[in-house]
């Protein structure tokens, strides 16, 4: 067992449990567990700990922990910040091998609680106990019997769906009101885990957990983030992917959407969890489904409790209203759903039953006739439901007394000799309380039920875009470093030297950016060529002789640009001429070049001047390459010009890149239309870009001390021309660690 | 009464109702008006009618309209669609003033239906009896105690706001759907109109009456609509425009926003309806609140309802939970709340009394410790309300048996002492059944609670950026067509003739474009020249020696064009010559153009060669007008270039325009950051595109057998410098109506 990977049976399947500043209260946070582990029936040893109390509840009560006879798995710790840590230390010494804090005061509450939470990591570390929290509400193993948390019971008892759901919360409050809301809908949780601040064991390590667990009953996870800690960045990553490897299907709430909510999380969790963009882009990527709230989320876990995950978008709307028939259809469309015209024999067969006036396509209205004929409301659905063009059924309809033995009956017969995803979308003739009844009975042959009619067509929609896209999900391929690596570093170190020989005998720092330095086009190109990345062809002189030599190599067309990794805006600085033509021209740039950099205020060290070939116009792309602090090396691109610079029109991905990757992030982009030959333009050499963006991703993981790339432009001809890299620009950290 | 404001009276406050086909079954459609009536307590005479019975619920029940003794004022009619215009020619000739038809199979249902519609139409027309129907639920007026309606009663009874609402709905189905919702959250409507099919009286009679009454109990309107019918188009605007300048909330749902729900919204109004980025635009024009659903109309008159609208956007969030504060921080920024930063005396003051680790800032986190010390909520929502710099408050909290007396009471006294917009998002820490009450006494003092965290602030967001627009609103000046009208009818009398004695003797209209003819270049600028709007200068020639005249004139360089109404792309077929310098240049493009026009098949009349001046490089901007069915004349506007034409960038507004809507038009564009000057540009001459807005409207209001304009490019200079249409096209109904 790793670090990343730890051994969880403490929390999981504890034999014994310490609740240390247990109170006889049970409305208080460190009076609850006690009361929950007797009401759920924990069947290990339960020890409550406070030198206040002899017995609590029957239980003989410990001064302290030491004084326990048996063996303590797992500590639950509802004391004093202040005490926290000399009662973990006691934990520690007594081999308790778990501790969830409930306890609040640290990271979240200044320098001070950071320096504590920092002392309580280091324990952890050092004596080997795996701690939970603190500042959580613990967590919960409902088929264990495991009740490490003040989580309050679940207020409902019924349970309609076929599966439940595990739920990781970054915030007890919100795991709490999802666990809570999702049961007042029959629908319950498994497992759930309070992460808290994250001192030692953080949600990835649950997840990692839930991700491969072989015998879970469900195969439903929902998280809430407020983001990843930089140390379990990785582990977030490949969990992900396990899941979604493994066929489980994984929803997230993500906060810190904006900015002023970014600002919210950070205060809340005050930890470095990267840019909202990166998560979103993952997310996608890993076909995980972002939920935008709590309010879509619950539905979207009703629907796929029932087990029936949608074919494909292909919908069906049978309403016995037009106006509601008229607002799913625009829902529908909205959220991705296909509103499939029907089969002709389907038509036909409504057309007999319906009345004249009633508009039998998609959807079908079945109009205020349904009042006075209930039955054709099952009629029609079970006509709709034969047809072989529809995926899934939303079913939009009023209950009361008047229909509602017919219809409930109805449907459950309908909808049990059906695998098709079906949901309604029901009204309550009567006040909300006489309804409950029939909706309960519906429920309860595990038809999702619902009193709105957007989000649970959210949650249909995304659901079948996501099983779209999981069927067809092709992982990346993980490629050993080679001869690509081997030359690039090669390059590098040959850059370090050279910079060295050249005017400082260290590189400095660029300002502000300690530890990291920028590097020059000529190199990064280099580097991009290793890759097999297609670059100008270009040659770096260091006399006037040289450039004369280049000139008549190269030939044509050229552009001279002063080389310095100081220089961040060549053209500005007049540190780049375009269009010189043979040896002579090429070689009086040279020395403008020269005498021109030579003449700035501070002159930059030039590492020499690149005689370059120019091409002939193209589409302009960007591609870069930004190190998240959780996610590593996030790949990214867009169109260049207004694009980038107005519309902020960039699409992202995480290494590694799949090719499915590469191309669903050019599809991504707003501008893809300018590829694809709008404007009557030709169509670009897409493949080409795709190529170019998995080399980018390979040589991001491998150049493990690349923190930023930018190839600016990167010019793409028509399809089968290929594209070149024009020009480039790095930072890196510094040479071989050595300034790391 | 004109036809388009007609005397309603009849249906707001009949003396006498009669319901044909009144049946004894409460449940039945034709059963539930004279029940409604009697429970309401109708205070007119009610006579039901139907040759089956002699007497229902005590009422003596007539063979046919024309057996009743007194005056009938309105009919209720729930007959068969065959029977319904018999029906109705004897009430007609009864003398009836007023009828509601509930009964459906009209234009919703085929050709047949369309027919009898139409009879129906014709029969009021003829009749002077106003029609609401047929396919309608009816029409309820509270306070008058009339119930012409099968709509079935209010389920809930409790009112907890100060206002009530009136509600015009085109889906019988959405209306009473919208009530019931309200009604089960304590908001109740005074007035209810279903209008069905829309054959004589519409939603806009029914708005442009709700608009100018000025007895109204309530100022807030809501509509559910799927679309504006051709002839009530104008009424339409107008009601919309009085409703905004007598302070008056109108608050719709539009359906048909998205392919699938326009489809499914046609067949079940069967109306031409206009396209729904007009309706968008216009509903932004006259700050009316566009709702995306249900979900979120109910939240946004549940705000309203309580009377107090934000009086900015300046939203403190208090919380009793860090993952609630960071949802709200993230929820509150989405939908356009600025989540300010308070006075420093208000950040003390919260330090004072919230332990340690509590947030402090806007979100304030009042953490777990409010399980403990519930006062904590009360005392901190105390402070922050004192804060100048806050409009609105949104408070998440739970709610259970521990906390409900001492948050119930104090909240109460907190916010009757207030008169700040707050919204409680109120989480029940027991089973609903059993927070109800507690909840209850929270809306019985009047302050909103929601128990979900994503509608209720996109309500308080959308309400508080609607009082700030509708604040400073400013409508359309109305001009009176003056010379600009004279003069350009001139022009477009004498190009009639010039056609004529061109080379055909009538105008042909373009292909396609029965009654429609589009216009050349010339005369489309001559036109926008008598509306002050600036165009190349340009002289029309019809000769060698002219076009070299022409070039001594303008001088510099020249464009040379072959103008004739036919050519709908110039440069496609070779109708344009650029760059051409002095007279002999100029004359030899023109003998060209001839050339090349007089050599394609089936050559177009051409109308002269334009001689041109060049104009430099500029931002080139789209500017067009198109008619609308319903809405009229619109004005759009776009970036030229990619904005446009992948981007789909364009901004509309229906004429009038006041300045204020041209410069709104401007600012809502995605590439509105070009004309600031992105990209190292100087910031373009915004006030003169204004001012050509202005004038575009103007003319495309006067001109009004103009049916479609296009401006391509106008060149927008650096400010100060102006803007010039360089080239123009437009499609007319034929002169003078001549061919209309």
């Amino acid at each position: 067992m790793d670090d990343q990977r730890p051994d969880l049976r403490p929390f999981l399947q504890p034999q014994s449990i310490a609740i240390l500043g247990a109170s006889k209260n049970i409305s208080k946070p460190n009076g609850i567990p006690l009361f929950m582990l007797l009401d759920i029936g924990f069947p290990g040893k339960i020890y409550p700990v406070n030198p206040s109390y002899r017995e609590i509840a029957g239980y003989p009560c410990y001064s302290d922990i030491e004084s326990i006879p048996g063996e303590v798995d797992l500590a639950v710790i509802g004391v004093s910040a202040a005490q926290t840590l000399n009662v973990l230390e006691a934990c520690a010494r007594k081999g308790v091998k778990g501790a969830v804090v409930f306890t609040s005061g640290f990271a979240e509450a200044g320098e001070q609680g950071t320096d504590l939470q920092e002392a309580i990591h280091r324990l952890s570390q050092e004596s080997g106990m795996r701690i939970v929290g603190p500042n959580c509400v613990g967590i919960v193993h409902r088929q264990n019997k495991v009740w490490a948390s003040f989580a309050p019971p679940l207020l409902y008892r019924k349970a309609y769906f076929d599966k439940n759901f595990h739920f990781i919360s970054q915030s007890g409050f919100f795991g709490i009101l999802t666990y809570q809301m999702a049961a007042r809908e029959g629908l319950f949780f498994d497992q759930f885990y309070s992460v808290g601040n994250e001192a030692d064991l953080g949600l990835p390590h649950f997840l990692d957990y839930l991700a491969k667990e072989t015998h879970a009953t469900s195969d439903l996870i929902a998280c809430y983030i407020e983001g990843i800690k930089e140390k379990d960045g990785e582990l977030f990553k490949s969990a992900a992917e396990e899941a979604l490897l493994r066929d489980k299907l994984l929803a997230v709430i993500k906060v810190g959407q904006t900015e002023a909510g970014t600002r919210a999380a950070s205060s809340h969790t005050a930890a470095l969890t990267g840019a909202d963009r990166v998560y979103d882009a993952f997310f996608r990527q890993k076909r995980m489904i972002r939920a935008p709230g709590i309010e879509q989320l619950v539905p979207l876990l009703k629907i796929s409790g029932t087990g029936r995950y949608p074919a494909g978008k292909r919908t069906a709307v049978i309403s016995d209203s037009g106006g509601g028939a008229v607002m799913l259809a625009d829902k529908c469309q909205l959220y991705g759903l296909d509103l499939v015209r029907f089969q002709e024999e389907t038509e036909r067969q409504l057309k007999e039953i319906l009345p004249f006036f009633a508009a039998t396509g998609n959807p079908v209205d079945l109009t205020a006739q349904v009042m006075t004929e209930p039955d054709l409301l099952f009629k029609s659905i079970s006509i709709v439901e034969k047809d072989p063009h529809v995926d899934n059924l939303v079913l939009n309809f009023g209950i009361g007394p008047a229909n509602a033995p017919a219809v409930i009956q109805s449907l459950k017969e309908l909808y049990l000799n059906s695998d098709k995803p079906m949901i309604a979308v029901c009204w309550p003739w009567v006040e909300e309380e006489a309804a409950r009844p029939y909706i309960d009975e519906i429920r309860a042959f595990g038809l999702p039920v619902f009193h709105e009619l957007d989000d649970c067509i959210w949650a249909l929609g995304t659901l079948a875009h996501r099983m779209e896209k999981a069927r067809a999900y092709e992982p990346p391929r993980r490629i050993a470093p080679g001869k690509e690596q081997r030359e690039a570093r090669l390059h590098l170190e040959a850059y370090w030297r050279s910079l060295q020989s050249c005017r400082q005998l260290e590189p400095r720092p660029a300002s502000g950016q300690s530890g990291k330095i920028n590097m020059s086009e000529y190199i990064m190109k280099q580097i991009l060529s290793c890759y097999g990345i297609p670059v100008t062809k270009e040659v770096l002189v260091h006399s006037e002789a040289g450039a004369a030599r280049a000139a008549d190599t190269l030939g044509g067309n050229l552009a001279v640009k002063a080389v310095s990794r100081e220089i961040a805006h060549k053209t500005e600085i007049g540190g780049v001429l375009l269009h010189r033509k043979g040896s002579e021209e090429v070689k009086q740039a040279y020395a403008e070049l020269v005498k021109t950099i030579g003449a700035l205020d501070n002159p930059p060290p030039l590492e020499g001047i690149l005689v370059q070939e120019m091409l002939p116009p193209a589409t302009e792309l960007i591609i870069g390459v930004k190190r998240d602090p959780v996610f590593g090396p996030v790949v990214l691109c867009g169109l260049g010009g207004i694009f980038v610079e107005i519309l902020e029109d960039i699409a992202l991905r995480v290494a590694p890149l799949s090719r499915q990757d590469a191309e669903e992030m050019l599809q991504e982009l707003k501008s893809f239309k300018v590829f694809q030959g709008a404007r009557g333009q030709e169509p670009a050499d897409l493949e080409a870009v795709v190529e170019i963006l998995l080399r980018v991703s390979r040589l991001a993981l491998e150049m493990d001390n690349l923190v930023e790339l930018d190839m600016n432009p990167l010019m793409v001809y028509p399809r089968g021309q290929g594209a070149v890299v024009v020009d480039a620009w790095g930072r890196w950290l510094g040479s071989n660690n050595e300034e790391a």
